[in-house]
């Protein structure tokens, strides 16, 4: 497992966590506004796991495509700017 | 626990199980592309969660202040939009 | 006109301002990162917009019509919660 | 003018004239929920400016910086990755 994956695997461990504390919260008819509050925090981890796995896909297979010029150059532009569409959440 | 709540809590179950997927994925050193997909999908999921538990909030607590007249309606409507913008995530 | 949809009146004025500065920069060849950044400064002036409009409509239409219990009642409530869905982009 | 700046101009007139609208909307006091589907219309109309000046500039400026791989590259795709977080809206 590289050293990028890792950082990424115990990000997504504390999500999990996070989530478990959610249904707790759940069962126990926590306040809505303070589930919500948890929820969003969630949402802000798991978009910081998009971004760092963004960053490294154009950091590495993106710009190797590139550089090589090959016919996946422009494939893997397409592939990433449907990636960065979703994320944005843009149709 | 209420229905909804039971609702809300098999979402999050649902939702931990496709966290510990995404674990697996980047364990195996899934293509970059597959692993966003599957971000996007939890991400999904949760904006479901989010709109579920301010529906019912919206519809039990803040219905209730409103109609109550309290002291506490014009709180529960800041509140309210609070959570709208946090969720919409606006500044 | 209410006081507040002066102030919204005048927002949109400066962001119709805005977007004349952006067919600027497009025709000026600008640097794509800057254009970005103005697009992005639009946006939050729109959001800001679309906050304002929701908290009168939240204070007034929606509170009324709750404190009223009428049939309209539950009807308002569902087309805020479209109204909330849409601003936060859920489907 | 290059033909794709000509399209992005095209579009921008547009929003222009939507913006138009909305102050035409608010100063005849239309309904909030009306505004509110308006304003959706002029942020999706902005998105679609962004994906296109964003498509524009991987398309070229980055793709030239990590072909000709000089020092620039890194600094393109930081540019680049920096563009893409605030476009999604993360911090």
């Amino acid at each position: 497992m590289r050293a990028d994956n890792r950082a990424v695997h115990n990000r997504l461990r504390r999500i999990e966590g996070q989530v478990r504390g959610l249904q707790r919260m759940v069962d126990e008819d926590a306040y809505c506004i303070d589930i919500l509050t948890q929820v969003a925090a969630v949402q802000t981890a798991l978009e910081q796991v998009a971004v760092n796995v963004l960053d490294a896909h154009v950091r590495h297979c993106v710009a190797d495509a590139v550089a090589g010029d090959g016919p996946q150059s422009d494939e893997k532009l397409d592939e990433l700017m449907a990636a960065v569409r979703r994320f944005a959440k843009v149709r």
